[in-house]
């Protein structure tokens, strides 16, 4: 329910903030750009505990930490669902829909392991052009869609959470959130509108993304919300 | 932002009920259909204190004590507006749509006093129903409607959540939050949502419609969720 993002610039740092979290949750995104030296035999390694690791790879353009070619991505996103990660995160507009659509679409990974994702720093796009976003990606056979986008309002907050339900009739597994001050509550409210988890830092970390809650703020709220 | 409902038998159990929750608020509810001795004078007299007050005299239709003609029900609430009430209640279902409609229309309390309410205490119609209603109602040149229906799920309480942005686009100030257990969280969430404000019962009182929270709980959750 609570996925703990593992951003790391060593491997160490990395298992340091799993075994601070590892009581509360045992759903880790692994921020495979934040790694200095990435090492397949570590990735092997960390695959292989009783986790379930999101790998993602993010790109420059959706505020990824490093510049890396799409190839060279999807190759390590590849690699590590073949490792046995849970999801495997995949920009759609930096990724997929791109010259390596076809390669993604032949995988088999597709569509059960990739989680789609689509990030706006800037603004909330009208509610209308989210849910053709969503229905073009069940067209494709997604399966799990991330849509996470600056809200200024909490009605834009409402508007993505609005996206679950929707997904849900689509076939999709939505996890949607306001991102910003804005849209702090609505990464807690996201769970009780149906999205399978949401992102936190681990305690002690700090945000990766702007409104981002830690570990324990994010239980504590979802207890309060969950226990009215 | 709060009305806290008052619904007593008689006049001094509201007065308490005031006194009760004054540092709190300034909005009430007066519910006249659980008043046992509905007296003019005593209207008269609440009436001109220095607060604002909600008049409803729900119909054993909606949920209300005792059974009230139309005729009777509009006559108290056309009193009630003309002795200073700050809106008065006027059921959209078992009032406004009835033989009444056009003295309504040409009552001079018509549109600016007037909140029409639609309650729903089997479920929540689609969103699309919904939306239909608010159109209607701002094509008959509504200006205040509170709509609250049961959920089932909390996707049914964003459903209600968005007529609210929706509502504003109509020119139309909207309260609309879920019924039931699992619309409780929604009650607060409204606001946050831009209603204008939210009903809760009076401290060491009792609900008055399912899920409804008592002034002291929802206060604390709304601190809650606007501090995070």
């Amino acid at each position: 329910m609570f996925c703990v993002v593992l951003a790391g610039e060593t491997w160490e740092e990395i298992y340091t903030q799993i075994e601070g979290a590892k009581t509360l949750t045992h759903l880790f995104e692994l921020r495979l750009d934040y790694l200095e030296d990435f090492a397949e035999k570590e990735l092997t390694k960390i695959l292989e505990r009783n986790y379930r690791f999101i790998c993602t790879f993010r790109s420059k353009e959706e505020g990824g930490r490093k510049s890396c070619s799409p190839e060279k991505r999807w190759e390590i996103l590849s690699k590590s669902a073949s490792l046995g990660a849970y999801l495997i995160d995949v920009e759609w507009k930096h990724l997929y829909l791109g010259k390596l659509k076809s390669s993604i679409k032949k995988s088999p990974f597709f569509p059960e392991k990739i989680l789609f994702s689509y990030h706006n720093f800037q603004e909330t796009p009208p509610l209308k052009s989210l849910k053709d976003l969503l229905r073009r990606a069940s067209l494709e056979g997604a399966r799990w869609f991330k849509i996470t986008t600056l809200v200024k309002s909490f009605s834009e907050s409402l508007n993505l959470l609005s996206l679950i339900p929707y997904g849900k009739e689509l076939g999709i597994e939505v996890i949607a959130f306001g991102m910003g001050e804005k849209g702090k509550l609505s990464r807690i409210l996201s769970l009780l509108s149906g999205a399978p988890f949401t992102y936190v830092f681990p305690q002690g970390g700090k945000a990766l993304a702007p409104g981002q809650l830690d570990l324990i703020q994010a239980k504590r709220l979802y207890e309060v919300l969950t226990s009215v």
